[in-house]
């Protein structure tokens, strides 16, 4: 894949984000992880990778501190890829597909995998965006505030 | 782009999400869509994508019933690109991306756009997994429950 324009200059923090896990198998290598995954052969047998292609999103996702190698967990000689507080960050955008494919990309009794509560045994219940007041907020109530180009003559 | 392997019959809700949305292009195509964008000139314009590219995702997601094409509404001879239901529940999503960058992805005190309520006026409130009762949930208190493979004699 040919290397494309970094966004990591945008002021807009969706492009910023997008730079790093917007690409399907970064963000599958992430629910991976999210799952216990920490070992390079692991991933590459859970997501049937191409070895080359995962040597390089694991690198590009060190490099942008979602992960981070450490020493093999039983001592022995293998790395494991673990995510960082950022990385674990990623919970939620995670969580939010999930729950998109949920509602929109199954056929109605077709069976999915859950997001159970370890502590209720039950479902994690639907997010979504709300007010301050915890009213529902459509796409139509917000707006976004752009950030003001520098004037000209600022240096 | 080699079209790779369909995740579209994977019983992980997070696999089928990612396999429609799990591009930079797409994620950033619906991220203008929500800020009003419906014209193929516009999305090329702001994004600086390629044409073919463009048109490459813009099909894929009609395909995926994201967007819908329509015609303009200015009367005009133009088609625009109008999200649907099934995209609107992208929103989510896309707070959750850009949450994400404003907490990790910027240097304190650099300037970023904001999402703001207009009801408001004020940024939109974090978002976060929680449990039924409102406690703030942590990957570690949460388990994935797979669907069970099929028993080798059932049809």
């Amino acid at each position: 894949m040919a290397r494309r324009k970094s966004l990591a200059a945008s002021s807009c923090p969706v492009a910023r984000a997008v730079d790093i896990v917007g690409d399907r198998w970064a963000l599958l290598i992430v629910r991976d992880a999210f799952d216990g995954v920490r070992r390079f052969g692991e991933f590459q047998e859970n997501l049937g990778i191409a070895r080359n292609i995962l040597t390089d999103r694991l690198r590009l996702l060190v490099a942008a501190d979602v992960f981070e190698v450490v020493p093999a967990s039983d001592g022995s000689a293998y790395q494991e890829y673990v995510l960082t507080r950022k990385g674990e960050a990623l919970f939620s955008v995670i969580v939010m597909l999930r729950q998109w494919g949920e509602a929109h990309l199954f056929a109605r009794g077709e069976k999915h995998s859950q997001l159970i509560d370890r502590a209720s045994g039950k479902p994690v219940p639907k997010l979504g965006v709300r007010r301050a007041n915890g009213a529902v907020l459509t796409p139509a109530g917000t707006f976004v505030k752009k950030v003001p180009a520098p004037s000209p003559d600022s240096k």
